[in-house]
Order: structure tokens, then sequence, then C-alpha cells
């Protein structure tokens, strides 16, 4: 195979398969070339991957060596982006009762979300993270976005227990802005003991439910790695109970009455 | 730039921009090369894509004219995917109450995931879909793999309303297999009037949960123009309410006794 063909290959198989050792031999077999011209070609991909911002390839000699690639959204796409949502999040169409937000268009969006994955997996894909762990409903797409990057499952919460799910564990917690007791169900089977978990959410006030995921999943010796919300807004009748986490952006002021909403960049950059 | 540093820009660019028009001035000033060659980038590229099973890039000539990469799963592929999910859903370990299969774990893989929503757009992708719809929690991810492909937005139709949707429209029906009188809720401002609408979700027995969401489009007078679920199978009770859908694998036997289970292709590749 020519190398212009190779190289349009293995870019897409690279692609496809993030964090995932690649072997030198497969590559060498699967586009019949001599390892040296994989290497080459390889070299090419690095630099281009790098100066498009998509990341890079690590190299991992010795028997069992080849090439990884990580996902990193490069600092500048990354905070082009986040302004981006910013700038969407601030529209005064989208306060609703409560001085709540309407974000599901934005997280209806598989390109967004795509972003928002990648991110989030650039920031902890140092953590060797094992699962992503959400909460049905709006953390679903976001969680499945980090993961395919960080090359590892998706595991869901759910409010409620459903046959389809076997047996489960449950927990009650508290909800911080409600104040109403509510329940989270996990399916026993769908977790390893001592697991590395990264948590994803698509919103947190004072951190009830990212805390309740927290408290279910000590019933399976997990840790938790990483904590991750795309946005996190101030409550004012309650102190937060998480402190260690990532967002994107902060909600900072919504305004009724003037219909103003200001949002600005998460903490996400700032470590 | 040299080709080779552009095939691999452009092939990463192309796949992260699946169904949009790209226009050649626009590779051109991006990767700063004359048309022609870029011309012959791209010649390159779809060829490599069709040898690779991921599908072709449709050109468009004139004026708006430019390329569009059209992801295809290969026959081949496909049917090499969907008879490996067969033998894994025969797990006899898979075996719930009431002769349900536990599926979480298989939708929870972000690889797996997204090859299904590849081959529903394999499926799908004349059809000028103009967003996806699935109703909470089990189809969600496999909606967003899907759109990810059509490169169209995500709508969840949701069994609770909630106060971040905003507004909502809400249907009863009655659920095929339990009988009872539920209830689904679409966020008002998520659907634009006479949009053309694909349903995906993971499971369909008599079809009661997909023909809900159907009445329910039909306030926003939606058009249904495809129908896709992962599994299928027989409701010994009732009758199928949902006649026009692609399955991709369908649940023949589950012998609670001997624990054994046969699974086998759907409708799919079959038309």
């Amino acid at each position: 195979m020519k190398r212009s063909d190779r190289l349009v290959a293995m870019t897409n198989y690279l692609i496809e398969h993030p964090m995932e050792l690649v072997s030198l031999p497969f590559f060498s077999s699967t586009y019949d070339a001599a390892k040296s011209s994989i290497s080459e070609d390889l070299a090419i991909i690095n630099k281009m991957f790098q100066s498009e911002g998509i990341g890079f390839l690590e190299s991992f000699s010795g028997a069992s060596g080849g090439v990884k690639y990580i996902p990193k959204h490069s600092k500048k796409r990354s905070e082009e982006f986040v302004e981006q949502l910013c700038k969407q999040l601030e529209d005064p169409e989208r306060i609703l009762p409560g001085g709540y937000l309407f974000m599901s268009d934005l997280l209806g969006e598989p390109n967004t979300v795509r972003n928002i994955g990648r991110l989030f997996a650039t920031e902890f894909s140092d953590l060797d993270i094992d699962v992503v762990v959400t909460v049905a409903t709006k953390g679903i797409p976001l969680a499945y976005a980090v993961a395919s990057f960080l090359h590892v499952p998706v595991v869901i919460v759910r409010r409620d227990p459903k046959v389809t799910e076997g047996s489960t564990v449950s927990i009650n917690y508290v909800s911080g802005s409600s104040r109403k007791i509510q329940t989270m169900v996990l399916s026993k089977r769908s977790l390893q003991e001592g697991a590395k978990v990264c948590i994803i959410d698509d919103f947190m006030k004072a951190g009830g439910t990212i805390n309740g995921i927290t408290n279910l999943l000590k019933e399976f010796n997990a840790h938790v790695a990483a904590i991750g919300v795309l946005a996190e807004a101030e409550d004012e009748e309650e102190e937060r109970v998480v402190n260690d986490y990532t967002s994107l952006v902060q909600i900072k002021n919504v305004d009724m009455k003037t219909k103003q909403i200001e949002v600005v960049k998460g903490n996400f950059l700032l470590g």
C-alpha cells in the first residue's frame, strides 16, 4: 500500500481507537508495509494531530510496544469552545421558573456533546479511569462522550429500579435543592469491586446528587478519581457538599426580573 | 503543506464532520494548497474510506459545491458485527426474571454503541432525517450514536416532566407488556413543527412505547420517517402495534428452564 493510502487508513484507525495500544506489527501486517515505513507514517500523524489540536501519539517501546492515541483538546480549542458555550447559555430565552436554565437543546447536539467529552477526557486522561458513572437522564450523553475518548465503559445510576437491570443496590439520599428524600439504584453486575471511577453530570448546585452517587459507589468499594460537571451554579440556601470537581462553565447570576444571565468559565483549565 | 500532512488533517476533519458539505475552497485555504491538489487528496481519501468499509465521499459540483462524507458500514462489517452481537446476547447469564435479557453491559460500551449507531445511520442516511428521537433511558446512547453520524440533533422524550425542560406536551398511553397507563412528555421547544424524525430505542416487544412516541410526535406534526430498535422480541400475549421498523437483532426463544437463548439477525439488511 502506498504511503498516502496508509495515512488515511491509519488516521481513521487511530481516531476510532483512542487510548488503545496498537502494535507496530499490527499496522505493518494490516497495511502491508515495513516497520520503518510505519514508523515514519506515525511520525507524520503525530505531528499533524498536534498541529490540529486533537492530541498526540504516545510511543511504547519493547516487545509489547506500539503507539496509543491520546486525545487532548488544545488549550486554544478548549477556551474557544467554552467561551462560545458561555455565550450560548447567556441567552435570556433560556430562563426557566426557579432560576433554572434550559440547556436541552445544547445537550441535544452531538457535536457539542462530543466536544464536552473531549474536554473532560483531556483533563482526566492521566488518571487511569476504569469506568464513567452518571445518573439518568441528562448526564448520559456527556458520560458516553467522555467514555468514548477514555476508551472505558459507562455505568448509569437510575432513580428507579427496572426489571432489565437485574438485582440492584439502592441508597436513599437527600436532594440539596428540594430537600426531598430520593432513591438511587445501580445494577449489581454493572460495576466491578474497587473500580476507579469518573462521575459525569450536566449540572451541579449544592452537589446532593453527586454526593448520592459517591455514597452509592461506596457500596461497590469504588474509588472516585474525578468528578466532572458541565455547569455549576451557586445554591444560596445550602453549602456545597462536593468540593473536588471540574466544571466547564459557572452560572453566576440569573436575574428573573431583568432577564439577565451571567455565565463564566468554570474551574476547568485553572488548575 | 505537504500532501502527507494534508491527508492526515483532512481525514480527521471529514470523520469529525459526517454528512456536512465541505467546500473545496475551505480545504484549499485551511491547508494552503491548490484546488487541483485538494481534489487529488479527496480522491485518495474516498478510495480508502471505501476500502476500509466506513463510507464514501459524495461530490457536489457547482458554485456551492464540495464534498460530503457519507458514513456507511460495509455489508461485511455490518454482518460481522451483528453476528458477534447475537453471540454475546446468547450468554445464559443474561436471563432475567420474566424472560428479559440483561443488556446494560453491552449498551455501556461506547464502541459497541457507536457501531450500532453507524449501522442505523447507514440504513437511514438517504431519508433526510431532521432529528433523532428516543425515550429515556436506555435508548439515549444509541440515539446519540445515530445522530452523530447523521449530523442531526437528539430529542429525548421523558417519562416525567422536569423543571429544566420548560413547558411540555404530554400524552398517556398503554404499555403493551404491563397494560399500565403511562405518561410521556416532550419539551415544547425541543422539536420544530413538521420535523422529519427517526425514532431509536433499545428494545421492542409489542411496540407500545414506540407507538406512544409516535402519538406524542403527532402533537408536533412531526413525520416519522424511520424507526430503529436494537433488539426485538415477540410478545406472546399481544399483537405488534408497530410494523415498519428496522431491528438489528431478534430475540427468538428465552427458555428459563434450560437457560437457553436464541438470538438471530433482525430484519436489518434484508430489505
